[in-house]
This record gives structure tokens, C-alpha cells and sequence, in this order.
């Protein structure tokens, strides 16, 4: 049975500004709970259903987790989920930056930034598809949506647990790294430009995806070294699609890099 | 201003019942309310801000169509958004089955068949991929969350006003264009089978894509010509996101279908 002080604590981080406060944030659900217990995030505690507890004993013993049993009806006062799951972690935040560049402070691979990215779906969704491509780090404006926001880590289906996402400054990130010895490719993702299709793509570099609405702002259009666009096909008299969700643009284009080295 | 029937009515629709009853849908937004005044659709009636009244004056003439001026405030009572914009349309469901056959019946093209796909956004983004790359129509089973759901017809973007989607039993229909003269390649999304790489992909069929959890049915993968999955990048100690988002998958592989063709 939960403590008073336990319900509202965890309640409290369903808020950006109790999550800063106690730099720990919220996960739900079997899957994305096991898959951070089994990462570097270090889990502060976990409510769960006498039966997931009973089903999970070994895996929480290992990690000499503390673990709290939620009776039934209790886990719908903590839960961020509409329909609530059997098990919530309460985990600590950390930094990851170290993870995203070698020792000499220079990227490593080929990484996305993301310039306001609004939706907490869209940002989920980007992690889990930078995780499947095999993306280094993912870079995020100040204004993009917090990556600890409830709907952000349950979008991300676990990747979150693996894929390095790093707050910062994008300007001064691309001014650095386009500036620096190891020169690096900057691929915005605009609505014209050079298709995709019609270049030679590299395995380094950054790709930057724009806002939903706005596209990339023009402050960091400047940093971009080449335009690159997803085609649409065909046409029809009623017109056509103006343009592709922003998640779904960033998998089309991190297939795209991909494609020839599978 | 807006009578007590009219509030009801339009309110009613939020709800799948009602839009059954009525043969009606809501559609919100200037974009979308725009683009279904421009397509086969017709509006039963408009309701909007005395500003988006006066700057579509013209339009909403010329298309002869009821116009009701809704006063400050109003629109949150009719609204299924959470943040309501200055317009609202009532719309006639129409069918729409001609539009993806031919006059013998058969086929067109290349389409997309949806087992059980129960997202809202996925299914309205889905919609709106289908648009960008051509897709001749969108067959949904029974179980997929209905086409004129408000949050479905929102993530359409304004294509729904373009694809033909149908809802039907797609074991008849795959049996039918499988067995017909016109054999009809079917490919189907697994996270196994032939990359989608590695090999001739045609410009028409029919690409089957699975519930967001369980996959393809396996009444349906009897019908499957061709299973194709799309190959993740490199690896890690920490592992690999499991699978990709429904909609995202559909967006990689009609890229590639589109890709040789643009």
C-alpha cells in the first residue's frame, strides 16, 4: 500500500517543473520499465501489482531495487496512462552528453538535431526511430518538448533507455561542429532542395529536422550544408499532401542513409 | 450565434453512434475545412468566427454552402479539439469505393491494406503518407479505428479530402485479387521475411500493414506474396528498439516503392 507522501511525489512528476525539482522522472509499462532497469538510468523505485512483483522477483532482487506494491485501485492515483499498467518506475535523470562524443569532445557517427519539435508523439517516436537506425546521439533545441514529459517516454516504446538526447543550444552546436577541423555534414530536412535520392549520403554528420508547422528556423538554416527533400509521387487535380508529419520525415531519411549499409 | 439543436447535433458527432445516425463528420481548422470545400465532399455547414467568415467570404459563396457565425466562446462547446480553432465543418460521409477500382472492378495501382490498425494518429498520418506517395486507395478491416473519428480525420492533414479509404473485410478482398486473372502481388510487413532492399518491388499490389502490437493477422498472412521488413542499423550492448511505429514502417516502405519511380 502507498504512503500519502509516495502518491504525491510521484504524481508530482507528471510535472516538468516537480521532475527539474527532483531530477527523476516517471516510466510505465513491463516492457519500457525492464528495458531501464537493464540500462545505465538507475531507477529510484518501483510500484507494481502483487503479480507483476511476483513474476519480476529475480530481475528486481538483482538490481537491489526498491520495491512498493500498489493495491489494486492505487495504481490510478499515480499513473500518467489513461488506462493505467502494472508497473511505474520512478527514475533518475542523467546526463548523457559524455556518451554522444569520442574524448576529444567531436560527434561520433551520424546524429539528428531537432529544431522545436512541439509533440510529445513526434519526439517519442524520433528516439525510437534514431534507435532502429542505429542514430549516435539526438540533439534537441531548448524549445523542443522535454524528454522526461510522460507521453515522450512512453512514445519512445524503451529507446529512451538506449538513445543518447541531449538539450542544448543548436546553434552553437552547428556553429562549432560545421566550423571545426572535422568538418561535418549538416543535412536540413526542407520541402525543396535536392532529393533525397539524388546524392551521395555519408555516414556522418547531423540531420536536422524542423518544427512541425514552421519547418527549420531560419538562424539554423544557415549552418545547413545541404538541402535535402523527400519527392512526393504522382498528382491528382484535388491537389496533394503539402508536406509529411515530422517523425515520419525523419525515418524516410534515416532509411535513406542507411539504406546501402545494412 | 448557435441554437441549442445546432450545439447538440454538431456535439453528437464526436461520438461514433451519431456520426452512424447522421451519415455526418466534423472536420476543423482552416486548412482542413478548406481543403474538404475543394474536394468531392459535401459540407452540410460551416461554423466559424465572424474574422474567418469575412476573409472566406468568396469562397464559402461560391461553394453556396450554410454558414453560421459562432460568437466568442462558442466554439469550445462544439469543438472535439483541445485547443479550438476559428472553424468547424459539418460533413457528409460519402462512399467512395469507385474511386479505387477500375470499371472491370479490378485494382489500381498500388494500395495499402490496414489489419487492425487502432491508433488514431496512425491511421490519420497513414492517410496523409498515402497521399504524398500516390497510393490509389487505403483498405481498412473492420477492427481499424473509424476514418471519420475527429482525431483520425485532425491527422489526416487535409487528406482525407484526397484518398479513397475503404472499410471492408480484407480477407475477401485479398482472396479476390489474389485468385483474380489480375494477380495482385501482396506484400506484407513483418519484422522478418526479405529486406526491403533486396528486391524488385512493382507499382502495383497491395502492401498489408499489421496492428501496431500483434502484426498481421495470421488469417491474413496466408495471403502475403511477398514478406518484407525493413532492417534496423548496427547494434549495441544495451540492445535495439524492437520494432518501428506503425505509420513510420508504412512511410519506409512506400518510400521505397515510390523511390526508383519519382
Amino acid at each position: 500500500m502507498l504512503s500519502q507522501n509516495q502518491v504525491k511525489h510521484i504524481s508530482a512528476l507528471r510535472l516538468k517543473k516537480f521532475r527539474e525539482e527532483f531530477n527523476q522522472f516517471i516510466a510505465e509499462g513491463h516492457k519500457l520499465v525492464t528495458e531501464l532497469m537493464n540500462s545505465p538510468f538507475a531507477i529510484a523505485g518501483i510500484y507494481a501489482s502483487s503479480e507483476w512483483i511476483m513474476a519480476n522477483l529475480s530481475l528486481v532482487r538483482e538490481k537491489n531495487i526498491p520495491v512498493f506494491e500498489t493495491l489494486p485501485g492505487e495504481m490510478e492515483r499515480i499513473t500518467a496512462l489513461a488506462t493505467p499498467s502494472p508497473v511505474l518506475a520512478v527514475v533518475e535523470i542523467r546526463p548523457v552528453y559524455d556518451q554522444a562524443v569520442d574524448s576529444n569532445g567531436s560527434l561520433k557517427g551520424l546524429n539528428l538535431a531537432l529544431d522545436d519539435i512541439r509533440d510529445p508523439g513526434n519526439m517519442g517516436t524520433i528516439i525510437r526511430i534514431a534507435d532502429w537506425f542505429g542514430i549516435r546521439a539526438v540533439f534537441c533545441s531548448g524549445s523542443c518538448v522535454e524528454l522526461f514529459n510522460p507521453k515522450v517516454v512512453q512514445a519512445t516504446m524503451g529507446s529512451i533507455a538506449r538513445v543518447p538526447v541531449i538539450s542544448c543550444n543548436l546553434a552553437e552546436l552547428l556553429a562549432l561542429k560545421t566550423g571545426s577541423q572535422d568538418d561535418y555534414p549538416v543535412y536540413g530536412a526542407f520541402l525543396e532542395g535536392d532529393s533525397l535520392y539524388a546524392q551521395t549520403l555519408t555516414d556522418r554528420g547531423i540531420i536536422l529536422i524542423g518544427n512541425e508547422s514552421r519547418g527549420i528556423t531560419p538562424e539554423l538554416e544557415r549552418f545547413v550544408t545541404r538541402k535535402i527533400y523527400i519527392p512526393s509521387f504522382g498528382s491528382s487535380a484535388a491537389g496533394k499532401a503539402e508536406s509529411l508529419n515530422a517523425s515520419v520525415a525523419t525515418a524516410i531519411i534515416c532509411a535513406e542513409f542507411r539504406r546501402n549499409k545494412f
